[in-house]
């Protein structure tokens, strides 16, 4: 039953888009990413899925309009709701989702992660 | 769909040991609290439980030894692991579980809170 310190599992990657597992809550997971640039657009049409941004600045667009995310401040993305991130710079956020999502939802691509349990204590 | 701005949120309140609800993810809620001084012994049977440390240092107190978490470290308590929360002085903190998890589990007790939702957006 390990404590997970953000800022030290952010510090042991840098590469984007690509989400760390870095703990698990019953079927939950809890995931650390880095972002830059532009996502694609992509649903996840069973779930709801939450952002949390830790360091820089996020926009997330939706079909209606765009969501702004600093430090401290996060969102849910309702399940079905198309989307895709944007960073301006760096940004890195955690994300909560059940376990199984993949980060590109329907859309595919390769930007596709695998699942990545690297940093699971 | 609204952004939490965590900072903005625990500006709202100052009670002690009453989880307020900020947002939903499926059927799970994030909830965020103050601490101060010990809680009670108690179980959550039927799932695990998470806690994200905003602001002071919050010790959880276990049968087979004490967690402690500054700001920005997390841990997950398992699903039947009695635990003790314990705040040195006033703590912050985000919670995130099933919704209708009550705080105090198998215990009960003057300190079990309402679900209290007044600050979901």
């Amino acid at each position: 039953m390990p404590v997970v310190d953000i800022a030290d599992k952010l510090a042991l990657f840098s590469d984007h888009w690509s989400p760390k597992v870095v703990a698990r809550l019953n079927d939950y997971e809890i995931k650390l990413v880095k972002l830059k640039g532009e996502f694609v657009w992509h649903t996840h049409e069973d779930t709801d899925e939450l952002f949390l941004v830790i360091d820089g600045r996020l926009t997330i667009q939706l079909r209606d309009g765009d969501v702004t995310l600093g430090p401290g401040q996060l969102f849910v993305v309702p399940r079905g709701v198309e989307h895709c991130p944007i960073a301006d710079g760096d940004v890195s956020a955690m994300l909560i989702e059940p376990a199984g999502v993949v980060n590109t939802g329907d859309a595919g691509g390769e930007l596709t992660a695998a699942r990545d349990t690297s940093l699971l204590d």
